[in-house]
């Protein structure tokens, strides 16, 4: 086998490793015998020559088994979605539930939010009691009498992953097709679930602006994942505007639940009825699309969803009836319209910029010491291709807690709205299956 | 300007880096402000892209500007030869000399052997007394009143170039050509000299086996330099042999003395003439080749160089009597004949082996510890083209105060040179002019 200069030299005149130099690799970056100057021109050389699917595979691996990985073979089929992120993205809340409700069983590990995107563990927590630091006896069992865990990625899953991350961070070495691949496959093939299906965001609010990107994205996980034995399916959804009104941890979870409880925005509801309908497919045995969608369907109208919901939220820790009396979560103090300064359609909004300002009065993390303001967010009123009148709100500011300049803030809320004289094309909510 | 992080992604993107971001990067990592990693994915990014002959450039003059840059202008013109390295190459022993006899000013800054090839400064250091560490002071007053210096590198030259290499070495990023000729020039630059004749040595002899790569290096070379402001041209010449009979310190010292005497083999008595008289173009007033030839010859015949080889070694502290009576050098203990065990005609002498084998026997280094035996070496009796019958003898193993295994060495050496029933096709001493 080859020392780290062969490997070097290979991967540097754009030559492709075997799975044994990867995992020796990867070894040898994890015990620190390979050092950072080494590891820094592999992921160098990497990003600029790109990996074959054989190798983001074998890297994923080596990633994912340089840590804690959970065997739930004996649950099997043990389902997962994930979703590459965007504003509002409350999906995780209502598919897990919704998905379980109808027979099978969802496990899906959780990351904190990144950049712009709000984190699935932020909104979770917004429930008063609700715990995601579940270990792998409690993830069985709730499994097993829920039919559903959610639960947050653990420092000893994948560290192989932080290692390198934090070096492709100051390497710029961070936009590598087959890194993320690895990045992201290497901590979710640790959770042990068996089918996958990927929601991949695209448009002004994704971390992927073009649909070619997203594409080469989605296929390469897909691939990825297949390669290393799981099922899996993906989508590409529409980023250009937030997923449904909400944006702000408890925001979110309320808007989950009036979905789950068969009260919520459309979109929200077919994003769901779609992504479930394929991990549905993943299920032994597979449910047909049709078959599926209308399980789902059955579970939302039953309130099977909602009572899922419940059962979830009193398994791990938190106070149930919030799904009840959504009332019980944390309330914003005070809510501020941003008001429109002319008439006419609203053409565009600027989404990832929607996710920064979220951040700035409380939603999210600029560093991993700031604290959360579960109660701060905003309340989209007009959406893409929607009528405003001149002094109507075209979103709410909701602050909680934390002191925050209103008026600079309501400016700029506002000023995320793109207001035209006609109409825009709108884009489909589910632009393709991959 | 950019930060680091920017100016990797430029540079991995394919993109040019300013003079400025140049500078800057080259400061911070003699500094120790750019970690390792960093500079290790620069450098990778750099081999896999290329570098533009600006950025080469900008490199180069940032690497030089690291260390002690002499300023002989007031001197001016200086003259320089490099050469790219090769086996049996004494060129700088006659051609300085030489070039001075023929009223040119020459001062040429000479490193240890590499790899295979021997070091400029080990040939002189065989002359009894001779020393190459001059100071700046020193180097001057040679220049003025011998008309040639010959030094070595110090410490204090281009530290730039010494961190960089150690780090290439580790990371698969020695072999680029952009890297390769900043790490040339950037010490060359640092010696003040205004001329620079480059000898661009191919062959199996040579770093660079083909005429294509040997071609890319000589522009590159050539380019750098008259960006840098200097005066510049090349040649590339035949290192498919070792260059004259002698292989080893003393034994090219005497040899490059009967060459100064009128008495030398033709190929490096021609190479001098050629490259001298490239020199003398950027003499002042700049001589045209034929006068510049007939005045080199003049001084072969004269004596005028040898004459300017005893004053060289006598202001450098060595002994001049050599020139005058070479048995003053260090002398082989013994000399044994490596026999051909065919007859016909040599096709073929594997001359970077050659190299290796010498360096075994005592006449380089392989650690940097390790101590030179300046008498060791070879003499080769039969070159390319000549007929040789069984039991006659292919070359000479000299031997001085070092043991070594004779029978393996003499065996050894022998199978360097392939015997063929054809004379093979000779290649020009002199394969191009850049």
């Amino acid at each position: 086998m080859k020392g780290i200069y062969e490997i070097l030299r290979t991967k540097r005149d754009g030559g492709e490793l075997t799975p044994e130099e990867i995992r020796w690799l990867v070894a040898g970056v994890v015990s620190g015998e390979i050092p950072e100057y080494q590891t820094s021109a592999f992921l160098m050389a990497s990003v600029i020559r790109g990996l074959s699917i054989a190798e983001t595979t074998a890297l994923t691996e080596a990633m994912r088994d340089s840590g804690d990985s959970w065997d739930l073979s004996d649950l099997a089929p043990v389902l997962d979605k994930h979703s590459t992120g965007g504003v509002g993205d409350k999906v995780t809340l209502v598919l897990a539930p919704l998905v379980a409700a109808a027979g099978a069983r969802v496990g899906m590990m959780s990351g904190r939010g990144l950049g712009h995107t709000g984190g699935t563990l932020d909104k979770l927590a917004a429930i008063p009691g609700f715990r995601t630091d579940l270990d792998l006896p409690r993830v069985r069992k709730a499994l097993e009498e829920v039919g559903a865990a959610l639960f947050a990625q653990t420092d000893t899953v994948a560290p192989a992953d932080r290692t390198l991350y934090a070096l492709r961070d100051v390497t710029a070495t961070v936009e590598s097709l087959s890194l993320i691949v690895a990045s992201i496959l290497s901590k979710k093939l640790a959770s042990g679930t068996t089918g996958i299906v990927f929601d991949i965001k695209t448009g002004n609010g994704a971390f992927l602006k073009t649909i070619e990107e997203s594409r080469a994205l989605g296929r390469a996980l897909v691939d990825t994942s297949r390669a290393a034995g799981r099922k899996a399916s993906g989508r590409i959804t529409d980023m250009s505007r937030p997923l449904g009104r909400a944006v702000g941890n408890a925001l979110e979870a309320e808007e989950s639940i009036r979905v789950l409880r068969n009260e919520g925005p459309d979109r929200i509801r077919e994003i769901c009825l779609v992504l479930g309908a394929d991990m549905l497919a993943f299920a032994e045995p597979p449910l047909a699309q049709g078959v599926a969608r209308a399980r789902l369907e059955e579970a939302f109208t039953s309130g099977e969803a909602a009572r899922t919901f419940e059962r979830l939220i009193e398994f791990q820790g938190g106070d149930p009836r919030v799904v009840e009396d959504p009332g019980r979560l944390p309330q914003p103090r005070e809510r501020i319209p941003a008001v429109s300064q002319t008439a006419g359609y609203v053409t565009e909004i600027a989404t990832e910029r929607m996710g920064f300002l979220s951040i700035d009065i409380g939603c999210g993390r600029r560093k991993r010491e700031d604290t959360i303001d579960p109660a701060a967010g905003f309340l989209v009123e007009k959406t893409l291709g929607d009528r405003v009148e001149a002094g109507e709100p075209l979103a709410f500011l909701c602050l909680g807690d934390r002191p925050a300049p209103r008026a600079k803030m309501e400016r700029e809320l506002a000023a995320l709205f793109t207001i035209g004289d006609r109409p825009p094309e709108i884009a489909d909510l589910i632009r393709e299956q991959l």
